[in-house]
């Protein structure tokens, strides 16, 4: 792993700052393909966005931009991790406003398993807590994920999706879902809790070129068991396909997987 | 500030640890009065008790309890706060379980204005989340009271309170809550969100030797406009009567300070 702190070559970080105090912050996965970041300007505007509902002063996009670029081009295929916390400051949770924000980058090796075969998802027991003012951001706040992800430990299992107390499927644990009925795309609103990945974006956005109707909606396990098809994404693995949702023992296997295959494809081509 | 990570001096954390990458984490405020750290006992148990349902692995009581003895003793009147991450790890949420936790200790001075004067409260529009499994704990994912914190910049304002999403009364920012009808001293019961504080703990078992009978309850705006008095209480500051709590332009004025005095005289004489 490779990292910078503000910019310089550094692994470590002021123990007075609020990111590890109070998980004041936002992040980014990106994904580094042929030495650029795929999707830079979707993660910069949802950084940003982040970043104006926290209050936290980001440094200027086009500096950023710069800077991600410059440590994507040392490797032609990576992940990269960009942190950007309120800064340090002061004991309390309030923010003194003079704070200046941290950015923590790293680069790691792609994970591996990184193929296009279906994969088998599960359905968590850890609920997402519901909060309207951080719905769809990714904040450092993430222990209901670490929560959810440390459920099972089969490495046969992808993923788990995740639901809200009133059982509205949500999210998966580091991925966004999606159900298709015929022409129709769904997949879940995310205004009360969930993080709003830059890869759904992408979906949401590209779905109609694809002759896709798409929308989103409050989704439940019994949507799931009506879909012909249900795919998962995220900034690094793109798209992947679901064969198999398990909860408990109970198991629903997708039939299709045509809609994830020409997303891939379109995704492939950029 | 002085500051120790895992017990040497130091003022640095690997960027890698995931008390900064997910908020994995719990922590501890505690007060130092003459050298030592009041409550001790009760800051270890509900720290112990964080890690057990993180299944973080914590270090031995005793050797955890000689450490903050050590650096208590340093300070006469003090602030100390503990933070227990899981540790460093690779990237992805589940934890691998060869983990070790760090510990990040810091001494800061008392903050200004501990009187015992009666306090203005008001109540916050940030609602806090509800998830079980992490309802009572405190964690590193705080920014719920942060954005809360962040509503008012009033020095005159000491505290604010905050609701669920079900508009029942939960728990101040950086407090608890309690309220008075005649013997009668109700706390809200925090199963589903909240952080169940040492000094919250404190008044449950100690209201019974000042003839209070104490109860957790469900509890909203109509209990507090209801009640005789109203205290709120953490372990830094101890007990605070509250004079007044503030809902844009409605007031409420409390009568009386009684039993927040009689717990405060007590707490005193420890």
């Amino acid at each position: 792993m490779m990292s910078w702190v503000n910019n310089r070559r550094s692994t470590r970080l002021d123990v007075r700052d609020r990111g590890l105090q109070y998980g004041d912050g936002v992040f980014e996965t990106m994904r580094v393909h042929n030495g650029r970041v795929r999707l830079l300007a979707y993660h910069l505007e949802r950084l940003e966005a982040g970043c104006r509902r926290l209050q936290i002063k980001v440094p200027s996009a086009r500096a950023l931009r710069h800077e991600l670029e410059r440590r994507a081009a040392l490797r032609r295929e990576a992940v990269m991790k960009l942190i950007v916390t309120r800064g340090s400051g002061s004991r309390g949770y309030r923010p003194s406003g003079a704070e200046r924000c941290t950015r923590i980058l790293t680069l790691h090796p792609l994970p591996p398993s990184l193929g296009d075969a279906p994969v088998r998802v599960r359905l968590c027991a850890t609920r997402l807590g519901e909060n309207p003012l951080l719905a769809g951001l990714k904040t450092l706040n993430r222990l209901e994920s670490v929560l959810a992800r440390s459920e099972w430990s089969d490495a046969a299992i992808w993923e788990g999706l995740m639901r809200d107390a009133g059982e509205n499927i949500v999210c998966g644990t580091m991925s966004n879902v999606f159900l298709r009925r015929g022409a129709a795309l769904l997949t879940p609103r995310l205004d009360r809790c969930g993080v709003a990945g830059v890869m759904r974006r992408w979906v949401l956005e590209t779905a109609g070129d694809l002759q896709l109707r798409v929308r989103e909606a409050r989704l439940r396990w019994q949507d799931l068991s009506q879909a012909e098809e249900v795919f998962m994404c995220n900034a690094v693995v793109g798209i992947r396909s679901v064969a198999v949702i398990e909860r408990g023992r109970l198991r629903l296997r997708a039939r299709s997987f045509e809609a994830a295959n020409r997303l891939r494809a379109r995704l492939d081509s950029l």
